[in-house]
């Protein structure tokens, strides 16, 4: 379909969204629930040419499996849609109303951002994961997911529309490109007229390219080179549990840690029960010329090293010789995702929160934590490292912005 | 100098900025007022060799008007400057702070949203006025004014690096981009590896190059091309306060009223009266076929005129047969900014509060209300027209941004 005729439709079903109850938003979410549920076996055929076609392309073990769909995923689908429908609606909350001296009554007022697109890779969960949160904040969604996902997508995004119809809503509260050359993701990207706001989610080099071309107004998703500060003052212990979790708990994630620094003071009595640690987990370690002294099991560390997200079984280690040099290397070096100190100085402790740059800064906890659910926002749909307009995880109400409602009674400036 | 340069000393300047007190922040806004009163005449001196310029390559009336600097314009500038001392400082504030289940406490705290980037016209008042506000959030500011005001912007910038450096802060907390050529302006749109946010003050040509060639996120401010709506219910002669009040209390600014719409129930009432005060204030009107039945002295709208912010003596009038038909011109032919409906019916107000898509929306009272100082905020930026981040007008707190800060005691993610 035209990307024009596409944009035009969601503008239309916007203003239809925006007016509906909570009542009738959450009862659709819970009729799209089950019917992901009821539409399995469909769901899962048309997911089978997708992996037919990635194993056919030579696509990786970890792409697959993020790519197949099964009973249980689909039902986790199903069960994401309905925590969703539990979440407070956020839209049309008044806030900050005042009474000015000429009488006027002012008060901003929450409402949906309009339209929003959301370009992503091969993972179809994120279909109606994206579809979910759009839908409970009364946005219109136009998704265009990775090509390699295309059969599944689109069975997915038909299951949606039908319910939505049978529920007498507008199908056009989601729609998808189906398109899937590279030219047509680049024209949806200019399409600020019609578009509200884009959300990226994936790889490094989507968030840049749709950074780079865009003209919709981007909010950056995701990247996370997350470094774990040991002070000098830390209690050891917590320090190898906290390291480990964040490397560890799992590996691929943007939250995960990647780099660790050490102040010098604890060089000697850390470093080797860290460097055990992370050996029993499997985890390559490449470090600087002080840190390879102290353990020569550590293999070097180059520049480029200490600005890498791994995603993998890597760690770098980076040795400081004070707090300060530790903010410095990580404002240098990070992607202002998640960065913690170990700690039990009282000034460190408020350095470290007042200088670090980041959208969460931790004070003896794992950056594992940058989470929707584990700030207690519910189902997020990414975690934003720029500042504009949402910092960290991004929950429903990051998918809203405000208007601002003036009661009068013939009010003219003077 | 090169900007590459530029950029790296504003990311150095910001890291100090931040830690700044607000004691420090206020006597250092009070100091630059006065440096720029003392030094009046040389900031006259400059600016006069931008006027003189600006007559020769024919600007317009209107335009050197708002380029040429007076004794009383440079106090005014630094009145501004006082007030944003006088200002309540947002940064440092933390909201939301909540106890996690597992013992941690997250909170909300405002940071400095970094380096902020304006691009303007020739308004040698925007450079005092851009730095104040950037420099009280504990932002370090870039700023590339119209290169005809170039002598003014120069004198002024370095009247207050000259401060700045006297109380021993950093001068890169105000910098000015020197070239006046097209090349670096796009070029600089596109730091945004340094450059955090790209505010564009001026004309809508401006704000489109801006949006269209940035990498850095952008907020679109100013473009107003406001209705005032008057129901069938409105008291005529407050309709006719508010409408002269919106369209001629001052002309050429951004919430200045560029269309009437009417409903047809009072066309034969309402219009007659509004044209006669209209031509008393030299307004000329345009307006479609009905309007024009009723009152012959109307031009004749044509589309494009329902689209056009004129900022100037003229006003389009278009009647609608009822307030859904009303909503759904103003929504086709705003630019989001301010609207205003003029009604005694209760049901009215909501229906058009709640489905007019605009930052502003009024009941009863001119659009010309939307303004920082009007709505109790203080000095402004600019006045936000798109979703992401600000809508309205944007003050301090508008540019900031948030960190979570995390306070663990060696919590790990299960």
């Amino acid at each position: 379909m035209d990307l024009e005729i596409l944009c035009t439709n969601a503008c239309k079903a916007k203003m239809i969204l925006g007016k509906l109850s909570t009542g009738k938003k959450n009862s659709v979410l819970v009729a799209v629930a089950d019917a992901l549920c009821e539409n399995a076996k469909d769901i899962i055929e048309a997911n089978a040419i997708d992996v037919e076609n990635g194993i056919k392309n030579n696509m990786s073990q970890g792409l697959v499996d993020r790519l197949k769909l099964t009973e249980a995923r689909i039902e986790d689908m199903a069960l994401g849609l309905k925590q969703v429908a539990d979440l407070t609606d956020p839209i049309g909350e008044v806030t900050e109303m005042t009474k000015r001296p000429n009488g006027m009554t002012i008060g901003k007022r929450r409402v949906p951002m309009g339209v929003i697109g959301i370009i992503y890779e091969a993972r179809p969960n994120v279909t109606s994961d994206a579809f979910g949160l759009c839908f409970k904040t009364g946005n219109a969604v136009i998704l265009k997911g990775g090509s390699d996902a295309i059969n599944s997508n689109k069975k997915i995004v038909e299951v949606i529309r039908k319910t939505l119809a049978a529920n007498s809503v507008t199908e056009d509260a989601v729609q998808l490109i189906e398109s899937t050359d590279r030219e047509t993701t680049t024209k949806f990207m200019r399409m600020n007229k019609y578009v509200d706001l884009l959300i990226p989610r994936g790889s490094a080099g989507l968030i840049k390219a749709t950074v780079e071309n865009a003209t919709i107004p981007v909010i950056e998703t995701g990247t996370g080179n997350c470094h774990v500060f040991v002070d000098k003052s830390a209690d050891i212990d917590m320090a190898i549990n906290i390291l480990i979790n964040a490397k560890t708990q799992r590996i691929g994630v943007c939250n995960a840690c990647e780099s660790l620094v050490v102040h010098e003071d604890v060089l000697i009595e850390f470093l080797p029960k860290a460097v055990k640690a992370l050996k029993e987990k499997n985890v390559e370690i490449r470090g600087d010329e002080r840190a390879r002294k102290v353990c020569p099991e550590i293999n070097e560390a180059t520049d480029e090293d200490f600005y890498t997200e791994y995603l993998d079984y890597i760690i770098s280690v980076k040795t400081v010789k004070d707090i300060d040099e530790a903010i410095a290397h990580i404002n240098e070096h990070n992607t202002k995702h998640s960065e913690c100190i170990v700690t039990n100085d009282y000034n460190s402790s408020n350095k470290f929160l007042d200088e670090i740059d980041a959208a969460c800064v931790y004070v003896n906890a794992s950056t594992r934590f940058t989470d929707g659910f584990e700030f207690g926002f519910g189902a997020e749909i990414g975690i934003s490292t720029q500042k504009l307009h949402a910092r960290g995880p991004m929950g429903l109400k990051e998918l809203t912005t405000s208007k601002y409602i003036i009661y009068g009674n013939g009010q003219i400036r003077e």
